[in-house]
């Protein structure tokens, strides 16, 4: 028997996407499934290969099966390819296995000719219609088969438009120009080629079938395949299918329609129809089309509602998902022209998942795969209604997500006494800075001119879960702060006008006036993705808090301890920046324990909060680790005031300010390395740590403080760091009082990581500090990098921002080999991840295969954590909806 | 037969130091040799591991081979232990197989006593010697072997001086007085012990070897193992040796002595000695020793000299080295006190050494093995006279080593008219900027009073080999630039002054007025250890030179090529920083554009120097790599005046350096960053250079370019700037023109190295560039590091500091990472390295075991990694003098 080059699309299944590729599988699938689709066929990816082999020939029996397969088609359509009253038209595309943006992607309408065009004219009553298809075929495979360069369609067309008139567009020219058109366009193919255009369909299908091959090697596509390390020997396949047409009459038409509501999960047909129309009138947007509800007592199309609904269950069931199909009418006859899985928002998914399991569909574990994890902190989040109207003001980038709805107010001060007050605002600033702290406390949201994704502002309202925009280039505040404009508009925002802040995991738009939001929704179908989360996975989620509120926030998402506590940023609360500051500022001894001694009862007072807030689980505190110039002022008149505070002279002050500034502060005198210059510093918050444990022990909270040495790059350092720690739990008596505490290290320094061995002979925890160790692995400063990484991003020089995503590559490599060798050392040892990485679904993917014990993130992204955490147990994630 | 616990000197030999210490060892080599060492016997560590087996009892028969080894003593030395009239007295020393500071040092004159204090002045004829002889031995035997804190006898001390006046000295004590504190002495063994002091010399003495086996075990002797991987099973020895007096009389005396003269080299004895004193007299400088040549007349030594020098060649040849000898000559008898390997200057080391080697004493390979490669610097640079006299204004850091003498000017503008006329002036300032360049040039030597060894002044002068203090704090210039005056002193120094620096690679120091400078001598000797180099090497040695005076000069000192060349640092030459800063501020393609065409023709120029002063090696160019706003003004003066220049506004110009201006520029936009932004820069200094390959080529140069891209983190990176490197090649014809070139990287970033099996799918060679490397491994800017890294080193938290030692332990690791990674890709991989460390010898020893094909090191430091080199193929280096 002669090999079989050409699959019917009833002959194949959606397994077989080697041999017909993703686009042929699928197609064979749904037919499979006794779904109405065009009937085609698919020439398989072997004949490609075999044509490439053969010196670019058609396999033997390739044509004569294609052939044969193409009566197959005629006799299901009842049409006849290259007939002059009922023609058979067909569609060509490229298909590999996976899909290749650099191939030749559709060839439609194939099979017209000056005698096929009048049947369609005989079918449609559009003659127009009729001549325009053609036009546009005879570009279309101009271009792609014969490789005529578009532009010598594109002008003619031109001056035909200029004809008509000064302004004219394609849809202004008649049937009679457009058949006008055809006969030049066939011109240019005779000038160009020095050959007709081939009136025979049967060559049209050859030529098309063969430039689908060509493609396959074109540049793009080979570029393609290397940038994604696709192999070259896969070959791609081509798929032949009949055109059917949504607008041959009153019995005819078209649509596209969802199985469930993709914003809300509901469980009705979500879409609409056009009748008498084609896909692309419904795209053009020129008649409104009904919503698909309505077609069910539509007199038009008898039953098809009840047939359409009936195949959306089917496929729902089939593909065990939502699906999001395109349908077709053509005389009163269905035709599903595409189904895949629908796209929707977070909140859907989480009802979709949790509804399909509840009607036996899928089982617990698929719809924990279905949810991308990111967007389950869509329904964590106020969230602007999606069907509210909005005027964008301006956007900026995505400080912090989520909705705000507030007066505008420009100054802290303002912020703090009317937001006290009761009052909504926002605070609009250029940028913020400490000094802003309480006002943004007590504002709604905060928006500034200024600053990138982690700006104060940004990093600040992300700790506190408030939603901020930031770096919104186009506002403009007065300098009187009476109001903003927007760059590129009239509007003038006034200081007490209402605005909405709208941000998104991406980007944050500044909207008009009070829009309508939405409240979190924590119980119902989000908290039984929790349990179920829970359930499967096997990686230990906690948060990165500074303080007992958000530790708080935190343990409602389900945190399970804190693995990263900052203790620098309570140094800017309150009257404490100010103790802070004399500290830094002393130049001996004795003046740094005196300030020092005044800042442990605030330190002691603030871990007594979180081990409260954290009662049952470990809270991991991390000692000291931004350069101390972050906590001093730098403008004249600042630094005036903190002198007189500080009872010392500007010059003084001013020289020690200056001594400090750094060329680099990423990799300056921070972390371990001030707690070993100023050993009294680490003693201080050793000493709050063990008296704010004793004190909470004494009061019946369990509480495991782990305390951790940032920045460390050698095996000394962390000793030191250590003998200082465990001497303090000495003479604090921390053994007496019941208190066990761990001393481990962040992981953040590419040394680290290589002398992981050593480490852990005194380390009893590791976690893996991912920002930093992101920044030394490329020699990339994360605040920097704004002016070529998004470019490096775009073209594909990086897959991802490496400080979102983690790189597996190279900060992966060094993650995995500082935990291979710390546990070789010490098996015991306890790892964990506490960069912004710990929160994004891929890297908590990472996490669990490298073996760590638990990832730490912030608040808001626990529930994700949760949920990528059970989506890695069970050994998939959901990398795109 | 009893095990053997003791061993006479004279039953040992060199090569027991497992068992008898290196001490004991030592001992007994030099008397199996013959040489007149005050008799003795080693304990054995056994013995120490024996005592504490035994609950800390002494093994048997342990005592009873001393006591039968101290009988020999005292038949040796014809003197009695505990004998009234003609006492044998010992010291006790402790000694492990590696010499560990944290143990019991030494007691002397164990086995004086009431009785024996008599036989003492007896035969020293002093009294008061004898007493304070006794009065310490107490103290030290008190404080060492009876645990009596020693603040006990220092107040006694304290409280006798007061008596006798108020600012008086031990030495002010008379030999009543010391009598009277043996007493009080006494009375505090007794009060704090419970006990007497032991007159019985035997049990002083077993007092004493418990003390030494007690230190094995003390904490610091711990710590000390800990620290240094010494194994606590080793135990320690113990030596108990006679001591001999060099003070009983006009026959007596005592001296240092060197085998040959330990600065320039010369076989000749180098020395002092002092008739009827001990050794502490000499170095007390009580009274003036005489030169060891006059001891050959001495008539009150008569031999003895002529014994001595036969000695010392004795020992020389024995040791194969010169010798550095302490003596003491008891009544007339020569005693060997102690011989070791003597310390030399540089000059000295490569004299001594190609002397011994044509001596016949040792072969090349330890000539070679015997000159720590880094002394060599001092035989290549100018130098202070050691013996010149000379008065040190002032210390600063080692900007670039060697000498220089000239009058101060402040300005580089007078700098440059000056010394363009012939003067020799010395340029001091603040600190340095590109501005300074023609008069730095033009001057001897530099001095800042700011900046560190990465200064704008240090890099430079470096780069020139020209002398230059950096950092002199104490210098503070005047405001009108009249003079300078020096913290702490009342010198002025005038503009028009004479002064001298002088740098070693440590420190430099300002001297007043003109001192006698060396010129540096390169052939003779020095040109001999450099043959031999070369000889024994497998490593090659190339140079970082940025133009062609550079190269010249590192070609003069053996550089096979040049491993780094920085087309940046051409940039700042003449006018075209000009034309620099307006390709940066250029705003769209066209005016960088044009920019970079005016720039082109410079850099070829450039390219054609090197390319001709190198004929015949390959030049590794790196292309543009530090952040652009380095080329900028940063002052509002120079901005306005930079935009006069380029005709643009001052808000736009100064808009576009407030854009570049970074956090941490280390980290920022820069390296290839900067090439893949911008991918005409790179296209140009391609051109640039090839267009310079070519046209030397004609001209019959042999041209090997190998084109370098900096701080690539991801092949992606190196791929794209490959294809414009590889298409300017096509369009210049390099091909046609028979010149070959290579593409390679700097592996500086921990990521590289990682990838670096990816990279070197593309990538021709390798060159590591460990300053950044070290930065980025380790978090740790060079340019912050002063704040903190001097302390880590001093603290031995890092054993060196790594920007001057290439840290084997992490950095290392991504060396070798790297190296065989890219090496599996490519087994034809060029891999050199080309940061600070590539001079450095124990780096090039790392490199050399790595398997790299080349190091590449400044000019200066060229010989240095040649006979680094060398060592490293023989096998061993030599650590320290």
């Amino acid at each position: 028997m002669a090999h079989k080059w050409v699959y019917l699309f009833r002959d194949g299944n959606g397994s077989q996407k080697e041999l017909l590729g993703g686009k042929g599988a699928g197609l064979a699938e749904m037919t499979r499934a006794g779904m109405p689709v065009p009937p085609g066929f698919t020439i398989t990816t072997e004949s490609c290969n075999s044509y490439y082999d053969n010196g670019k020939q058609f396999p033997e029996g390739l044509w004569d099966q294609a052939m044969e397969a193409l009566k197959d088609v005629e006799k299901a359509m009842d049409k006849k390819f290259g007939n002059a009253q009922n023609p058979l038209l067909v569609s060509v595309r490229s298909g590999a296995k996976f899909s290749m943006p650099g191939m030749m992607d559709t060839i439609l309408n194939l099979g017209l000719n000056d005698t096929t065009v009048q049947g369609i004219i005989n079918l449609t009553k559009n003659e127009r219609f009729a001549y325009d298809a053609y036009r546009r075929f005879i570009q279309m495979y101009g271009n792609v088969v014969l490789n005529i360069n578009k532009d010598a369609f594109e002008h003619e067309l031109e001056v035909l438009k200029a004809l008509v008139g000064p302004n004219a567009k394609d849809t202004d020219l008649s049937a009679d120009q457009l058949k006008q058109l055809v006969a030049t366009y066939k011109k240019i193919v005779q000038d160009k080629t020095g050959q007709p255009f081939p009136e025979e369909p049967v060559d049209q299908l050859k030529g098309a079938v063969e430039a689908v091959f060509a493609s396959w090697n074109n540049d793009r596509a080979i570029v393609y395949r290397r940038m994604n390390k696709i192999s070259d020997a896969l070959g791609t396949a081509v798929n032949v299918q009949s055109m059917v047409f949504g607008n041959m009459g009153d019995d005819c038409g078209t649509g596209v329609a969802f199985s469930r509501d993709p914003s809300n999960g509901e469980n009705v047909l979500y879409g609409e129809y056009l009748p008498n129309a084609q896909g692309e009138d419904v795209v053009a947007g020129i008649r409104t089309p009904h919503p698909i509800s309505e077609m069910e007592n539509d007199p038009a199309f008898p039953g098809v509602y009840a047939q359409f609904a009936a195949i959306a269950k089917q496929l729902e069931q089939h593909y065990q998902d939502v699906q999001d199909m395109e349908f077709t009418i053509e005389k009163g006859r269905l035709f599903m022209l595409q189904t895949r899985n629908g796209k929707r928002t977070g909140p859907a998914a989480v009802k979709i998942s949790v509804d399909l399991v509840k009607e036996g569909v899928i089982d617990e574990k698929t719809a924990l795969q279905r949810i991308p994890a990111d967007d389950l902190n869509q329904l964590l989040l106020p969230r602007v209604s999606a069907n509210a109207k909005k005027t964008i003001l301006a956007t900026g980038l995505a400080g912090s997500p989520g909705a705000a709805v507030g007066q505008v107010v420009f100054t802290a001060e303002e912020a703090e006494e009317r937001g006290n007050a009761g009052d909504k605002v926002i605070l609009v600033r250029k940028e913020t800075s400490p000094e802003d702290l309480r006002g943004m406390v007590a504002a709604q949201g905060i928006l500034t001119a200024f600053g990138g994704k982690t700006s104060h502002a940004a990093v600040v309202a992300r700790g506190m879960g408030k939603c901020c925009i930031v770096g919104a280039g186009a506002i403009r505040i007065s300098k009187d702060d009476s109001g903003f404009t927007v760059d590129g508009t009239d509007i003038v925002v006034k200081k007490g006008d209402w605005i909405t802040l709208d941000v998104d995991s991406i980007e944050g738009r500044v909207l008009l006036g009070k829009v309508d939001t939405i409240d979190p929704e924590m119980s119902g179908d989000f908290a039984q993705i929790m349990e179920w989360s829970d359930k499967y996975r096997t990686l230990g989620v906690r948060t990165n808090a500074d303080t007992p509120q958000d530790a708080r926030k935190a343990r409602e998402f389900g945190a399970a301890g804190i693995g990263l506590c900052r203790t620098e940023h309570m140094f800017f609360e309150g009257n404490r920046i100010d103790v802070v500051r004399e500290m830094i500022v002393a130049d001996n001894l004795d003046d740094r324990k005196q300030a020092l001694a005044k800042l442990l009862p605030y330190q002691k007072e603030d871990f007594v909060g979180i081990f409260q807030a954290m009662d049952g689980f470990p809270v991991t505190i991390r000692t000291l680790d931004p350069p101390l110039h972050e906590f001093l002022p730098h403008e004249s008149a600042e630094i005036h005031e903190l002198a007189e505070k500080l009872g010392v002279s500007f010059d003084k002050l001013n020289g020690r300010i200056e001594s400090l500034r750094e060329s680099n502060p990423m990799l300056g005198f921070r972390g371990c390395r001030l707690g070993i210059q100023y050993p009294e510093i680490t003693e201080m918050q050793a000493r709050a740590i063990f008296q704010a444990a004793i004190e909470v022990k004494k009061a019946g909270v369990h509480v495991e403080p782990e305390i951790m040495i940032p920045l460390v790059s050698d095996l000394n350092e962390f000793r030191l760091q250590r003998e200082i720690v465990d001497r303090v739990a000495k003479e604090e008596g921390v053994a007496e009082a019941g208190v066990t505490y761990l001393v481990g290290t962040m992981i953040e320094l590419p040394r680290a990581a290589l002398l992981a061995d050593k480490i852990a002979e005194q380390a009893e925890f590791f976690s893996f500090g991912t920002n930093d160790l992101t920044q030394t692995t490329f020699g990339l400063s994360r605040d920097d990098s704004g002016k070529f990484l998004p470019m490096y991003v775009e073209k594909k020089i990086l897959k991802d921002d490496p400080f979102q995503v983690l790189d597996r590559d190279g900060v992966g490599q060094l993650v995995q080999i500082g935990t291979e060798r710390g546990r070789k050392t010490n098996p015991n040892l306890k790892v964990g991840i506490c960069g912004e990485h710990g929160g994004e679904p891929s890297s908590v993917m990472f996490c669990h295969e490298v073996g760590m014990n638990y990832v730490s993130c912030s608040p808001y992204r626990v529930p994700v954590a949760r949920l990528a955490a059970a989506q890695a147990a069970l050994g998939d994630t959901v990398r795109d909806k």
